[in-house]
């Protein structure tokens, strides 16, 4: 294998050169303390300020509004597949659109702690797509419709948010921080930070207060939304290295220019990517073109042959990560937020001169 | 503040240097890959190697009976306090000593999710304890009987294991990998990692399989330890910079001869720390002598103006975290098995130049 030049893995994905290299210094001596940021007390002043910067820089970038609590928590948006329904569902029937493996995921955990219902279930369309807005049933009696609004393993991603009688409630883990949220259509946008936001072993949960406010007061402290905004997330030990992480790359996405700049920035690198492979009369790409997504470029080659070819060529020639999820196989090139545009040169280069060799 | 030489701090804890100036290194760039550790998918080669040797190594120096799983959680301690009781008490009610803040925690916490009685409650005696033989009741009909190994707050230890009928369950997130554990008496130990093992994170779970299988299938997925079992705590994306770290850590104990060699340095630091305690005239030990923590040691001094003084010089000496916890105030050194000698040589000779003093 070749020395990584570009990291095109679905996560835990590639971060800003710039973030590393504070975060290495930060591990032998943070700010010039002589404490390492993985040896002081979540009590002191240091990690403190840190772990508010990145609360409020958040809040910031994604114009978090006043009446929504924005909660560092551990275990995934795995987790949050159940956490969510013991406290939102709230004794109502909780309605679910499945469009690939994660939003399965969600549906399937959430159904061991409420009544979940089918709002709609794109799952064996092909081309993949999100459902269209005639397919979707929404009971006015839900709790909330629950979307993935962006589905790593098959590529695509809600274009537009489906119109629904109730708030929606949404795992944003492969694509928050890469386009503005309407918050008046959200109860709760939660996302686990290793493709965006940081490294994992951190998870963003962004919760209306009153929301939060009325779930179970029965439920364990950890797993009870209200415990974590009433404490800033701070009620036991959180994960101080991992939202460490975080603040560092919120204030690096400050100085891109904030969530416009890069989204202007990821549709550019998309559509260039998506261009290269429709005018290739080699590769294909798998999702619907409606409804692609713009964090996760899924495509494949004439045969299964060929693409491990290419995925062992592309390593050897530092472009690591390019291999499709394991259930759909085929090509996946990751390009959030960190991907250079250089990147996505490379990556094209690469497709070009491999058509070449083996067309 | 001065630049710090020791970190007294009871968690986030000191760890050993050479193990910050590698994971320093992995950040940027993770042995000659090119990739950062932050960076790499958990199903590639490079991170899973590291992710089973921190498990290989855990189950080497705490020397793990094949019969018990060894998982590596989030969530902490406190995400143990419910999910031990979920997993556990199997119908049956639960037993508890009560010895300090963390035991009530985990007493509290399992009470929302089973039944729950004391077996024991020492949280009152003064000079602090834990229960003595004859004041702990356990019932044959307990699923378990929890206890608090170390009590970072009060600075004091069991000793010795309590008499049960039925198998301990124990929190041992403070004095983990500080001393042999007698397997054949436990169901379950847990432990936040960032005191002994390596950053916040992580939490260790080691569990017997037969009982992890009987948890009710009906938990969700995250929350059943029986999930982590057959993935080898790969169901989702793991915390895996802190596993990483946990794992540089256990080969750093492995290097120092294992738990044994550091269980003879550990009673060698307290001791020569209580005896300049005892010896002083001036400070006084809090818990009883009989029950004191090896890895916490908590004291006073005359009065608490001093005591802040004492917290003041000392960081400005660079000796820092040496502030008494917010409940009960005083003073504490948290010497866990990354402290060198030489720091509380170093404490000792401060302690000393203070007395000479303010006496």
């Amino acid at each position: 294998m070749g020395k990584v030049k570009f990291n095109f893995s679905a996560g835990p994905a590639v971060l800003p050169e710039a973030v590393l290299k504070e975060a290495a210094q930060a591990v032998v001596d943070c700010g010039g303390t002589g404490l390492s940021i993985l040896c002081m007390s979540h009590r002191g002043g240091t990690y403190e300020a840190l772990h508010m910067e990145a609360l409020a820089n958040l809040r910031d970038l994604l114009r978090v509004p006043d009446d929504f609590a924005i909660l560092l928590l551990q275990g995934g948006a795995t987790q949050q597949f159940s956490q969510v329904a013991m406290n939102l569902a709230q004794g109502k029937p909780a309605d679910y659109t499945l469009t690939g493996q994660w939003a399965e995921g969600a549906f399937k955990e959430a159904g061991k702690v409420a009544a979940v219902r089918v709002a709609a279930d794109s799952r064996k369309v092909q081309p993949a797509r999100v459902p269209l807005a005639s397919e979707i049933k929404v009971g006015a009696d839900a709790a909330y419709l629950h979307i993935t609004t962006n589905e790593t393993v098959d590529g695509i991603q809600w274009t537009s948010l489906p119109d629904s009688p109730v708030p929606l409630v949404a795992d944003m883990s492969s694509d928050i921080m890469s386009r503005d949220i309407p918050w008046n259509r959200f109860s709760l946008v939660y996302a686990g930070a290793q493709k965006n936001l940081g490294p994992a072993g951190v998870t963003v949960v962004i919760v209306r207060k009153d929301v939060a406010e009325k779930a179970p007061s029965a439920l364990p402290a950890m797993l009870r939304y209200q415990t974590h905004v009433e404490k800033d997330s701070l009620h036991n030990t959180p994960p101080c290295f991992s939202i460490y992480v975080l603040a560092l790359v919120t204030r690096w996405v400050k100085a891109q220019g904030g969530v416009a700049v890069l989204e202007q920035r990821n549709r550019a690198k998309a559509a260039k990517l998506y261009a290269a492979i429709d005018g290739s009369g080699f590769y294909r790409g798998t999702a619907d073109k409606a409804y692609r997504s713009i964090m996760n470029v899924t495509y494949r080659l004439p045969n299964e042959d060929l693409e491990k070819t290419f995925v062992k060529e592309a390593e050897a020639a530092g472009l690591s990560g390019l291999k499709g999820h394991r259930v759909v196989g085929g090509l996946r090139a990751s390009i959030y937020n960190a991907m250079p545009e250089s990147g996505v040169d490379a990556l094209i280069q690469f497709m070009k001169d491999f058509q070449g060799r083996h067309s």
